[in-house]
């Protein structure tokens, strides 16, 4: 695999500069934290590269959409905030660009593009989440400066940025440093500005004042730090700039510091951007990342996977991890997880099921309490649902499937709006599966019940019992397929309908129905069917008879996706699947199935499935595992492991697969290491199946509150409870690991 | 029925004006030559009535669509000149409106809304296309004056406008006059000019030149004709006018004119606009009006129908034939009729299936070389189809759901676009239909052959042969019912499908296939199925397995339509018809399929259908004929008949519902009078069964090559040969009718 970086240990690193790849790397190497966002751009901008290129985005499936790009896609992100899009609905907003540096020397402005550059490298720290960029620039005038840019997204102080630039130059040099902020940037083509305003707050900080049209307010505010350089404010109508001239000595250091700060409407704290800046202002580059470090250590604490064996495994599942860290709220639930991680406007910065199923699961098994942030949103947003199911025509509450922080559907293509109607269950799903794995917080005995009940109530009312039918089904229904736009009783979807009715029959009560209510849910939950023929089950009613894909005559050259091959009428009538969906199913309750049953649907599924999403590799290769498909299961892994790291095939350029993110950490801990869910049981049981490669794989999880630590290889398992509660474990056999201790169990002996 | 209008003998008449009802005027009182076409707009503009408020239309139903309205509604359309917009494709563009006449009468200015007015009356004269406005205006200082003002979209002279006003005051007044040409007019909210220029040709000739955004170029110029006044001419950025300003002596009438023209970069004449205005120089009024008139009186005299008895009926079907009269394009066969009638942007003057269905009958029992203009403009946008057969995967033609001049496919709405296939073979019905009116033409042996076969060659292509089935299935298309998306072999498709491939196997070596090919055409005709239970046609597969749509809960108040009261999520799983799909496929192929197959179809989907569609209460009208329930048919025929007189409900405010008004004819004529057509037969057949209040129908056709006239009352039938070939006709039994002679039947005897 051609991926075009380096992969060191803890860091990511990209050689060389390419204007091919750099939006890739840029969707790759995006800082944050929780409450702010930056793509990892340059300092300085390309040449002919404007950020301000507007044009009217449509609604379209992003999966077969193509973008209009530049060479680079400048990105800063606040989670939460929404403009609104004439098109496309609310969407998060690109806000004003406060990282660029422009250096001159002489006549000569650095790019990456046109400058002659040596020893390039650029790395990504994931530790530390630390970005360094260092090169020799050899000026047409004969000198060569060594540059070194570093910079960090604070994790400890919300909404500040920090850069840092060393630069050391062989001979004397005039040298111009430009920077400031820039807010002629656009989201996807469109300005959400509606009224700028710069103010020189002092000779050292310059402030930016923006009005969205969605009536939000943000402050940006940047400074310079460096010993006796004297800076000169230039205002424009949508930039403002710092700028300075003066000589570099031969050989003499200078390091110069930006310091950036953001603030907005929505902040719950009322520091203003300038009071953040001037809040920090006594204090050192060293001091600030080291408060910042300490906050990261303690999150890889929680968390780090090791694989030995393996260095391109080892930083695939870092670097998934890294950023889900970096996405995650910190406690803020009036947002969730995006499905491009904060680092690109592609999805618009809206929640899918994308949180319940692959997010929410990782932060369960390592930090529950971010875990308990993501479904919390779902409570918080509650009313939006209520919204949504009032517009289509029903009680309770269903969850919108593009929703922004308030809940409503922003969804512009209505196939999606309309008929994916399963992210509503999902929701429940991801609350049980919280439940289950913590449940001494009794969340469903509480504030999670009301979701469990509404929900219920909606899917009641959504409903149909068909002339001549006995029994109700779901008509009409999109299911995680997404090319099978309308189809009746998808079995995916009714599985999870039926789980939620089961839910709402137990703990219905609790959430505010009544005790007629609690008894429809159960009886109607008996009746939904699960269409099979035989033991297959078939994925919705009918899927037999669509048409055949013809994937030789139609998808030769597999490079694309199947979709962009063929028109969409020609999917939505063949039996094409965009991804797992009856396996899908399995996946989440494997009680529910035989393993034969699961086999068949191996066997009968995977010849149609295209893999166009994201989010199939991972799925396949957990099943796979499950199935003692050890080749398949690595081969999945392969395919999905590396979507961000794929820069030659534009890895993270729209920004980050985080869905798939978690579904690389998915694949290590619940595929190769075999770890069943708290949804499926409650004892820690593993089941390993370590790839060909690795030689051991080590990792930190908690559960049912006991934290601890798994060392896997070849011959053993050593399982450390780190924590104060006695632990229950099956693997062969169930014993209890008491706090502590470090049981080891003999592969060989137990199989 | 309240239709606020008083019908007259050949005019339609409205008393009194009000804000509300002015936009249906407009379109209904809509004037046109063909080449050009003008809404019903006043002379003068309403107070804060703009007509350039711009807003972006977002792809939709257009039947729940809800439009942005303001008091008024600008038209001025030449069908074919096409703008792109951003959101909705290629649209007809609204162009500058020159019917502005502003009168003012010391300081007051005449406006419908505020001015004190008496013996308002405004009327369409339909035998002359002459449109009148006159009242007495009682302005504020005391003084009465009479305005009527006249005008006519000249047949004879393609482009042009002649308006003339007369006016006479009681008291000597100081009158202001101005008009000119207002280019501050948008499409829908869209603006398709990209350069507007106004020149004052000289002291009487204002020209406007415009460029679209399409590269087209329009130019419009208009003049005043009055004797003795002088005109001022101003010009502005968007808007140029004349104005003039002098006493009027009390009793003395002042007669003025307004003439305008129009001429494009389309055109095949090469008179500019001015050119046109100048040779128009030296004609009076009488003499310009005479030229127009004699060409509507032919026209009429080919197609008038006449019921006596019912004076409401009479003015129904002489609107609708005055609006297809006026939308025709009169030999240009680069255009055809969009689906309002060249009266507003609503469907974006795009041709649908409405052509062949509703449109091409009319004109091939009553003007036959107007009807082969329709079909000819898909003879000459054939390579449109191919394009768009090319795009979606496909050879051979593929016509488009939403065409414009070019045969593109210009729908936003993929479900259309993508899924509603059965336009293409509408399209070769609509030619064989015209071939058996007219066989002397022997079109399917020429130009037309092409057609036939390659629509045939992409409904082979789009055909999958399931596995375990030995026959070939049309998966996931819409029938014309439009309330079920995604559906697998639709009846309505497959029948019309089958009928394009057996007369693909008859005519296909004319049109360019090999005798393998035409031999493959005629096998799959055979193979096509359609899906049937027991002697009921079902709509498609599965149609059973929807849920009931439950009206009576869900549409209790029938004001609306139903696709505005539940969500497009729930009618899409639902046994909604939005109009006939089983029951217009027999109405087109009435020889498949037996009376008892017909009441069954009847009696079955009835009950589901909605009306939604302005197409479904003639075909319902029609077949209720056919089974003789007299009752229902004409029921169906007031539901169906008036819809653009029906003011009080929005008639014709975003258009003429042009394909209603050829249903309004079939209705007459194939339905009460009972005519077969060609298609079905070679005799000119009647079985009339008029309705209680008809006392005599008489109306004038075409039957292959001969024309003829027909007197229908309670007991004869009289067919009066006027051509100069025997006529066969079946009435009870077989005869001829010679030329001259006129047959009685007597009802009685041959029933």
């Amino acid at each position: 695999m051609s991926r075009n970086l380096f992969l060191k240990n803890w860091t990511l690193e990209s050689s060389g500069f390419s204007v091919k790849t750099n939006r890739a790397y840029e969707g790759l190497f995006t800082q944050g934290s929780g409450y702010l966002h930056v793509r990892g751009s340059l300092e300085e901008p390309l040449p002919n590269d404007s950020q301000a290129n507007t044009y009217l985005r449509m609604p379209a499936n992003v999966t077969a959409e193509k973008f209009i790009e530049g060479k680079s896609k400048w990105g800063t992100y606040i989670p939460g905030l929404f403009g609104n899009h004439p098109t496309l609905g609310r969407e998060m907003i690109n806000l004003p660009y406060s990282l660029g540096i422009v250096l001159k020397a002489g006549y000569e402005q650095l790019n990456m593009e046109t400058s002659e550059v040596h020893e390039f490298s650029r790395m990504l720290d994931l530790k530390n989440a630390l970005l360094r960029r260092s090169f020799r620039w050899q000026t047409k005038f004969g000198v060569e400066i060594l540059v070194v840019f570093d910079r960090f997204v604070s994790q400890a102080r919300p909404g500040m940025i920090f850069q840092r630039v060393e630069i050391i130059s062989d001979k004397d040099i005039n040298l111009n440093i430009q920077g400031g902020i820039d807010s002629d940037v656009r989201t996807s083509g469109f300005d959400h500005f509606k009224k700028v305003n710069f103010a020189c707050v002092n000779s050292q900080i310059l402030a930016c004042d923006v009005n969205t049209d969605n009536d939000e307010n943000i402050q940006v505010a940047t400074e310079f730090v460096a010993d006796g350089v004297e800076w000169i404010c230039k205002i424009g109508e949508r930039a403002a700039e710092f700028n300075s001239a003066f000589l570099l000595q031969a050989g003499k250091k200078l390091i110069l510091e930006k310091r950036s700060a953001y603030s907005t409407s929505r902040d719950t704290a009322d520091s203003s951007a300038t009071e953040k800046l001037k809040s920090s202002a006594c204090q050192t580059w060293k001091s600030l990342l080291h408060e910042h470090c300490q906050i990261w250590n303690r999150w890889w604490d929680a968390c780090d996977v090791t694989i030995t064996g393996n260095r391109e495994d080892q930083d695939a599942i870092r670097c998934a991890m890294y950023h889900m860290l970096r996405s995650q709220s910190c406690g803020d639930t009036r947002i969730a997880v995006d499905a491009k991680g904060v680092a690109g406007d592609a999805y618009f910065g809206r929640y899918f099921w994308d949180t319940e199923m692959y997010l929410v699961p990782f932060f369960t098994y390592t930090m529950p309490s971010r875990a308990k942030d993501l479904t919390d949103f779902r409570i918080q947003s509650l009313e939006g649902a209520r919204q949504n199911a009032k517009k289509y025509g029903y009680p309770g509450a269903r969850y919108a499937w593009e929703s922004d922080d308030k809940g409503n559907e922003c969804c512009p293509c209505w196939q999606y709006a309309d008929h994916e109607v399963h992210v509503t269950a999902d929701v429940v799903y991801g609350i049980a599966h919280l439940d289950r794995a913590v449940p001494e917080w009794k969340y469903l005995e509480k504030e999670a019940a009301e979701v469990v009940v509404e929900t219920a109530k909606y899917w009641l009312s959504r409903m149909n019992t068909r002339d001549g039918d006995d029994f109700p089904s779901l008509l009409g229904v999109m299911g995680p397929d997404e090319y099978s736009p309308i189809s009746n009783n998808n079995a995916y979807t009714n599985n999870m309908v039926r789980f939620v009715l089961e839910l709402g029959s137990r703990v219905g009560l609790s959430g505010g129905a009544t005790e007629k209510e609690v008894e429809l849910f159960s009886r109607m939950a008996e009746k939904l069917p699960i269409p099979r023929k035989d033991d297959l089950i078939l994925q919705c009613e009918d899927f037999e008879k669509k048409a055949d894909p013809l994937f030789e005559q139609f998808w030769p050259d597999r490079s694309g996706c199947y979709a962009s091959a063929v028109s969409q009428e020609r999917l939505y009538r063949s039996k094409n699947l965009k991804q797992a969906d009856v396996l899908m199913m399995m996946f989440l309750f494997p009680n529910r199935f035989a393993k034969s049953q699961i086999e068949l649907a191996w066997d009968y599924y995977l010849p149609y499935t295209t893999h166009d999403s994201s989010l199939s590799a991972c799925v396949h290769s957990i099943i796979a595992n499950r199935l003692d498909k050890c080749k398949e299961a690595y081969e999945f892994w392969e395919k999905g492991a590396f979507l961000d790291l794929d820069i030659e095939h534009g890895g993270a350029s729209q920004g980050i697969h985080i869905a798939a993110a978690g579904g690389v950490w998915q694949m290590v801990i619940m595929g190769f290491a075999g770890m069943k869910t708290a949804f499926e049981t409650d004892f820690f049981t593993l089941t390993p199946r370590l790839p060909e490669t690795w030689r051991c794989l080590s990792f930190t999880v908690v559960w049912k509150g006991v934290p601890l630590f798994v060392e896997i290889d070849r011959r053993e398992i050593k399982i450390t409870n780190r924590g104060e509660k006695a632990l229950d474990v099956f693997v062969g056999e169930s014993f209890k690991v008491m706090p502590g201790q470090c049981k080891v169990i003999d592969i060989q002996e137990y199989r």
